[in-house]
């Protein structure tokens, strides 16, 4: 059962709330022996962190990460501080809770939130910030994606916002440097510009908008996921899904693929360097079969318009009554931003776990292929 | 760990190969006491069965389903037969198996299909008929629906194709009643007639072409789901995600969610009858939050056109060497048609899971909302 | 997978060593509405908590228990704190670590301690207090039970030391109302006398010695289990044994009912009252086929003495040369006492789960008893 | 979640019941290319089979297997049929059903058995020969184990009755080589010509006892297992009380351990050869702190006597009525015997899933080991 966990042999479960005390997580399964250090885990956090620019929550939480378990460093370890084996848990104490701000959405319900169906499935809720359904668990897979990602050596993976709104970038212009030259994660050097004013028209509006997110893996071997619901496309699109306001997900062409033929979309091949195949293009987004290709993973996932806005919204109370909701509380105009890094730490934690399972069942390398 | 299996409380085990003796799968959890004869199984794969039209593959499986356990029935069940409790294991023979159609992709890998990863992984693979990676895996999770659909008492689960290639249904003549009068379940009764000219075409060329295909389920209560890794549409992307072909899947509005501003999205309520909201728009598609809100469910996924055609495709060999690959075995134009009634068995197993997972932790009725 | 969690909808995950920043654990899957205080937690910490006799170690840690996540209180619940549904985190920080103490064994394994195993699978361990095989561990079970046994409404669940080394106690003065009168949870009086001078002698000596516990539930409604893998005792049986030290699990008669024949071990039954069975002896343990029958629940199991002595034993150093150990840290000259609170927790963990488990499979109460 | 299933990354789910059409298994996440035949796993269920002596049940099964799927041969193999890392299924098909002979326990409880608890659970239950509960659902679990040895280069894993009733073997005869010479796998000359007159007393009395299994695995590498919830002994634990009728689990000294101090109980350690320590006893049965520790695996458990017995009983029917109950269908007068080759398959599958997680978590070796 996986209520708040994803994984398998790299399993991650995370728990706490926006108000809360704090958030955090356990990552059980990472191997043992891997230098780890809470300055690496807080590199990471600190992208996805609020309040670096006018365009994401004005919320002041520093979001610093302590490393619980899991990790020990004496003499013996060289001093480096190595992971043991044993799981990784991780504290981010909540700071700059203002909980007042929320008090008169005790009652009501925001259209477009969790409020209502998380009242529906329990007969209560945290209704500060959101509790659970706020995207500060998200911090929690940041964090848990920053050791992933060391548990894959020779992998690189990247994220970044592709779509603001209806604004999609340039592909002509796509540059992996330019990512992180804008408060957007936009690889897109004149849609930052454009998107900057774009969005400054919304957030003065109250309003927010939507985005869709590209993060793409390099490096990884093929041979990771397994056929049927072990399928490393089936695990991307329940990670991706589980980020707060994911409404939709593709690998490769994605729904594009539906619009082609059988030749245009197989992505032919030629004799490559060292006995695996050099493939001519990736309409597959490097998935076939459920299993890696060895060609870069490609994944897009949209994100919708944040629901609390300043326009006024008809809604119903708790005893339903009929009710006009405006949230005033602190929020990010568009959160597909500070989703990029998510998406990223999401991919990172899907392929730790399937290049794990794939060792255990596998092991290092088949015995067939070497004859 | 879910190689093969998917879902928790009522959790699906699948096996068997394309050319293999059987196939079938293993239904654990199912809730004693549901009245279950073979003949409601059998009803949903004849949906799903080869061969019923010039469009789908000509291979003749009668796909005939065995009960093998699970199921009792004597003078103090009235003679009905009815669950137990136990696991209901399922069983499909294969009868028209032609391998020495593949024997010559034996050595040669098919651009666009698992050929390749499934030999990187595990160093073999079962090249007849795609072995494991067939479609015909699917019906085992048909059969499964079929229960599933039994477990939800009073939810309606119905597929559509909605586009064919670039050629999308118009909206405005959706008819659910459509559907069972056309080979493509086709909503729209204008564009079956002309999806019948385009997939000639394409059949003749010895093409194939991709599809959209959209599930909807109707009477789900609310509070189906649950935060993070559990929510109910991550479990449905996965669900999707893990069929054969499909590579992106949509909730709602999906990637159009990402076009738009919060005030356009945030489906708004006004009081409903029986003390819960009325919905005036579900751009949402019936799950905020990860949890049901009582809406309908509304989910969309690509399927890639299949990669086995006879348009010549440059490939390689097992030992890296270059070939040309003509996939001569019979196949389906347009494998999205026969993964109508597959999206409608995945949408059932996940609302089934879902809706014992919620029994199971919260109770028929939480106390809460009885005061 | 379940490295460091136990349990499917009550999913209990622990995390921390003996002498990191904190040990603790979350909790998902608790039903909501459950009213719950730290202090509550704490009781049954207390009950487990080092230093409160000479007869366990002498380490002073306060075990104070932080809750960090899925409880809520506010005017709306009355101002009772109540469980959210959504998972619950809870902390409790070392404060007494005296690490130089365990510098000794750092390259040397102490006989019949995880010391070398550690080692051996991951090549690091963190050696001081035992690290993560430490019995500090225990500490964070007892938490998660607390909040089990608040799921268990009229469950009660109660252990006792029923042998210390080779004594055992005389059945015919076992007293529940004595468990709580002596320091070693001993429910014979005249016993608890004895074993205190053959305790104060063992850690004289600078030795240790085992112990069997026995753990009872009573009030348990019939039908939890489930058959084969889900059995209740095989999830007890595993419960039990996953506990620090413990060799070997028995329900009802054990290893006894081995040496019984058909009719004296079958627990005959005759009519009872509100339509259940009256039985008439409980040699089962009050499980039948891995399925709970209404009896009291009864499990024992075997503690081994700590390995932890002040005798010399001949060892090896993590180079592989001989070596003579003493352990000189503080050490319970018994870890089967404090076992005692640690087995009831694992008990109602168990029994939590399978609670929730039933009720999601086969709901509230099965239609077909009714009739 | 895990109703009918064990294991994680060597999973195996049963199914089937002792009247149904057929009995069964699943094994998913065996490894690929490992030489696997019809005959090795059926030479396995032979040991089991019913009715080889007059001291197990005369029902006639020839419990003969079927693979399913999961394995492929060819020229490519050398002929050989080899595992291709997709899900084995099994299928025994039931042939000797008499099921008039069980007519008379369908509205009466017989003591001692599942009757009663599957009833409560489920409202319903397949009587004809104990359903699910039946001892034939562990020809399930054979057939998955002589997978399960295969996984498993270099381990030895062997059985042995150690006691029938309270008759112990004498320890100082114990040889392996005697466990083929008689119907009891007893591994002492002497004692099994006593046990077979013991044992046709008990048959002709209609009546039945218990008896003690040992399991012994040699050759299993240190390393294997895991903290807490994943350790090796737990899930042996687990996974032998899920064996019918068995009611105590013991690894290495067991209870016995219990009774000792700490310098007896801790097994000293000199320098060993190729860097691993020698130990000088095995107290712990070759696990210490849940990891394998190189020495053999030693795990005992109780078999309580049958419960299907000719001497009556008093009971109670479905509408609680008092009633007398003689069973007189087929039955085995001690199950302990068939116990046996069980509990070298659940062993063997316990210890063949620890090696793929350790090998997933860890890998083939971990680096510090090499410096």
């Amino acid at each position: 059962m996986s209520h708040n966990s994803f994984g398998h042999l790299f399993r991650v479960t995370t728990f706490g709330e926006s108000h809360g005390p704090a958030l955090g997580c356990v990552v059980d399964g990472c191997p043992p022996l891997i230098p780890l250090e809470a300055a690496e885990i807080q590199a990471e956090l600190d992208r996805r962190r609020p309040g670096q620019s006018r365009f994401t929550t004005q919320r002041r939480e520093p979001d610093t990460v302590r490393i619980l378990s899991g990790v020990f460093a004496d003499d013996r370890t060289g001093g480096r501080q190595l992971t043991t084996g044993t799981p990784i848990a991780l504290m981010i104490e909540n700071v700059d809770q203002r909980s007042k701000d929320y008090s008169e959405i005790r009652d009501t319900y925001r259209p477009g939130h969790a409020d209502y169906t998380y009242e529906a499935k329990y007969g209560i809720r945290d209704y500060r910030g959101g509790g659970r359904s706020s995207a500060r668990e998200t911090a929690a897979r940041v964090a848990a994606g920053a050791i992933a990602r060391k548990v894959l050596p020779g992998v690189t993976i990247r994220g970044a916002l592709v779509q603001l709104g209806p604004h999609a970038i340039d592909r002509a212009r796509f540059d992996w440097n330019e990512v992180g030259n804008n408060p957007f994660f936009c690889p897109d050097a004149v849609a930052a510009v454009q998107w900057a004013e774009i969005l400054d028209e919304i957030r003065k509006d109250g309003s927010s908008i939507g985005a869709v997110i590209e993060v793409v893996a390099e490096g990884v071997p093929p041979g990771l996921g397994a056929p049927v619901y072990g399928k490393l496309d089936a695990d991307l699109a329940a990670a991706m899904m589980s980020i707060n306001a994911v409404k939709g997900v593709e690998i490769g062409d994605g729904f594009a693929a539906a619009t082609l033929r059988g030749e245009e979309n197989a992505d032919e091949m030629r004799p490559g360097n060292g006995g695996a195949p050099a493939f001519l293009a990736n309409h597959a987004g490097g998935i076939l079969g459920g299993i890696s290709s060895g060609q870069p993973i490609v994944c897009r996932f949209a994100v919708k318009p944040t629901s609390s806005i300043l326009t006024p919204r008809a809604s119903v109370t708790r005893d339903n009554r009929p009710a006009e909701v405006v949230t005033k509380g602190r929020h990010d105009p568009c959160v597909g931003i500070r989703a990029v890094p998510v998406g990223e730490a999401m991919m990172a934690c899907v392929l730790a776990d399937h290049y794990l399972r794939h060792r255990g069942q596998v092991g290092e390398r088949a015995p067939f292929r070497e004859g």
